[in-house]
């Protein structure tokens, strides 16, 4: 399947490649040109772009995605409410099916947004790995090991299951959090990591509380210092929220090639607080961006968290000039591809996958047009999603999706889960 | 003119009436009959709602619509540098001609985020005007007095020209901050508002800065201070912005029945910082939402503005349970009614007049339903505004404008001016 774009400005997100007006081919699901000439031969399809922008997809770099039920169920509360009066009863309840289900409700918004990719942690992976299959969305499973749920074996045995399983999904190593784990669970983590030479992800210092926590448990230690010196992080990784770290949980993250997966939506919402985003990227160490799950951020939406790192920034370091447009497009393109281990659809470039979207200038919010990038994440929104290809496949094209399935029979499924869910 | 709207969920904004299932009928401009039932009798259309929701549109409650030249060509700057260096020389070269075009675009981009009426400041608020009634759109226009340019004499011509011209514009008294004023015209218009019995309005403590200034200029007293002490708010108004607020400050805003009008967006990407909506509300002040121009907020988008008035207040209060959602949807609506004095587009009622927005359910951001209130607020998005209707007329549907001009004939025209502008 060859489909050839025309007329289109392209903005690869590559270093100093300014956007340029050309056409790309995507042959099969890999890019095969990108040139300002038109390639020469036949196509299975033309789509001409009418100077809209063709850049890489987002990559959503946190999520969770089957918590769609908890959509809107629990808002306005306390995280620790939140969790136990609203969620863990609810998440009892759930089963593999159920997420299945649920997980495919976030990959449809996902599509709306331009969102290709996205990194998940949630117990049965699979079951988010079958959804993103079936759909042709491409998405990295990620472990969820506490002291409650799921073991060190489960995860190893997700490891080796998913992992070569189908092109659109992989698996890496992960837990829940130092305050979930116990130290036997995290030396075993270790363990694991070494023995397959693998990076580690997990949430960390999301809330002040959390890393003061860590510490009258560890020594004064907080939850960076603590999993460095158990080696959880001797083959990479990183950390999702990063909102309470100090300068040597940095130096630590630069050490080891961490990335910080900042999820603004989430921690704003919660009241976490802000992230140091500008003096993180400022240190030298890859910045992605999350969304966090339904539940706590509720939107799924790159422009909402796009825009919220940069102003959050401004804010935070009372400082307009603070996280320019560009350092946020290429946190949630690159940096995001670089977190998740996708950096084979990072750019535009020949050779890399086809995760691809079509932005539209020709709605208000992108006129006039002064600086193309500025406003994608300033003043940007979902009605500029024109399209997402995900591996060559086009799966929403001028707010319709093209899946197997109707949405509206999702839609119904998901309802019904929710609705026993929150029967008591 | 007879619209039925049938099978919709209809959220009133009236307090304490929950989401209830029916129709409305628009008959000319206004709403003829909304309930449980269908009503009898023959319509013009009958618009099938599909179990969306109908709901009173945004709104804004500031806004600079005419500065759309100016979206993305100074980002990531001081305010200073942005006003002198690149706002100011350009406006210099502004046309009236240019400023009707320009206005344009932002109404545009109104429609696609379910404004249905904007409170504008701008110089030759004229052009604005003949704008908004040759795209069928509500807007409250304002004086912009300063001392480089509109007079009082200029803003009381423009109060008796505008008014009555035509039931879609208003205007109201106002002038650009204290700090662009004289003690002098400051007087005079407090002689004006007594004259006319007329509110007024202005940019109000938008910085800490401003406020300090202020204080060094006049004995101490903060700009509220000083302006109430001038007879300004006799016969009330509001302040646009409200960052740098001291409690006395807010106890004049109550003794005057004046309006917030919190910018969020505008606010959070200058790094003026996080106005205190939440203690403004619990003490009883009507609070209002607006964009700010799009020069420096870029979007003009209310669910990015509202999702950020309650994020913010969370951060700023440490609690997530810091302005709910439900409070920030009446904001959005009623307290943007009470600000600009349109009490006949509040809420909907039968009698009230027909500005109308229909919420999408069927996207992926609104599913599963648990709380509609707070999918809009916390997960809406722009993709979810499936029909703007101004005084009874509908406006946008389904992504498509209904209007005399093509969109595209307006793009370029406002394409031509902004280049003519930038050029040196």
């Amino acid at each position: 399947m060859k489909t050839l774009f025309k007329n289109a400005k392209i903005l690869t997100m590559e270093d100093n490649q300014p956007i340029f007006e050309g056409s790309l081919l995507v042959d099969g699901n890999k890019i095969a040109y990108l040139g300002k000439e038109l390639p020469k031969g036949s196509f299975d399809q033309v789509i001409d772009c009418e100077g809209n922008v063709l850049m890489p997809g987002f990559k959503n770099a946190h999520a969770h995605s089957a918590m769609t039920f908890t959509r809107s169920i629990a808002d306005d509360l306390e995280l620790h409410d939140w969790l136990y009066s609203c969620i863990f009863p609810m998440e009892a309840k759930l089963e593999a099916e159920d997420q299945y289900i649920l997980s495919k409700v976030a990959i449809l918004e996902y599509l709306t947004s331009g969102i290709t990719a996205c990194f998940d942690m949630y117990y049965n992976p699979q079951e988010m790995a079958r959804a993103a299959i079936d759909m042709g969305f491409r998405t990295v499973l990620l472990g969820t090991v506490t002291r409650y749920r799921e073991s060190v074996e489960e995860m190893k045995k997700a490891y080796k299951e998913i992992n070569g399983q189908n092109p659109l999904v992989t698996y890496v190593l992960g837990f829940h959090a130092e305050y979930t784990a116990t130290e036997e669970i995290l030396i075993e983590l270790a363990k694991a990591a070494h023995e397959l030479k693998s990076p580690i992800f997990t949430h960390n210092s999301e809330t002040p509380a959390e890393v003061e926590g860590c510490k009258q448990r560890h020594n004064g230690l907080t939850p960076t210092e603590y999993m460095e010196k158990l080696g959880l992080f001797d083959y990479g990784g990183g950390g999702f929220h990063c909102v309470a770290v100090s300068d040597h949980d940095l130096e630590i993250f630069k050490k080891r090639n961490l990335s910080v997966i900042t999820c603004p939506g989430s921690n704003s919402k919660l009241a976490s607080g802000i992230a140091p985003v500008e003096k993180i990227l400022k240190s030298g160490i890859n910045v992605a961006i999350g969304t966090d799950g339904p539940g706590s951020n509720n939107a799924l939406d790159f422009f909402w968290e796009m825009r919220l790192v940069a102003v959050l920034q401004k804010l935070l370091n009372h400082d307009p000039k603070s996280m320019e447009a560009l350092s946020v497009l290429k946190a949630a393109t690159v940096g995001g591809a670089k977190a998740m281990n996708l950096m084979e659809a990072d750019v535009l470039a020949v050779g890399k996958l086809a995760d691809i979207i079509m932005i539209d200038l020709k709605r208000p919010n992108m006129q006039p047009l002064n600086n193309i990038e500025k406003n994608i994440v300033y003043s940007g929104a979902k009605d500029n999603i024109k399209m997402t290809m995900v591996n060559g496949k086009i799966l929403y094209l001028n707010g319709e999706f093209y899946l197997d399935e109707p949405i509206e029979a999702i839609y119904q499924k998901a309802q019904e889960i929710t609705d026993r869910l929150k029967n008591k």
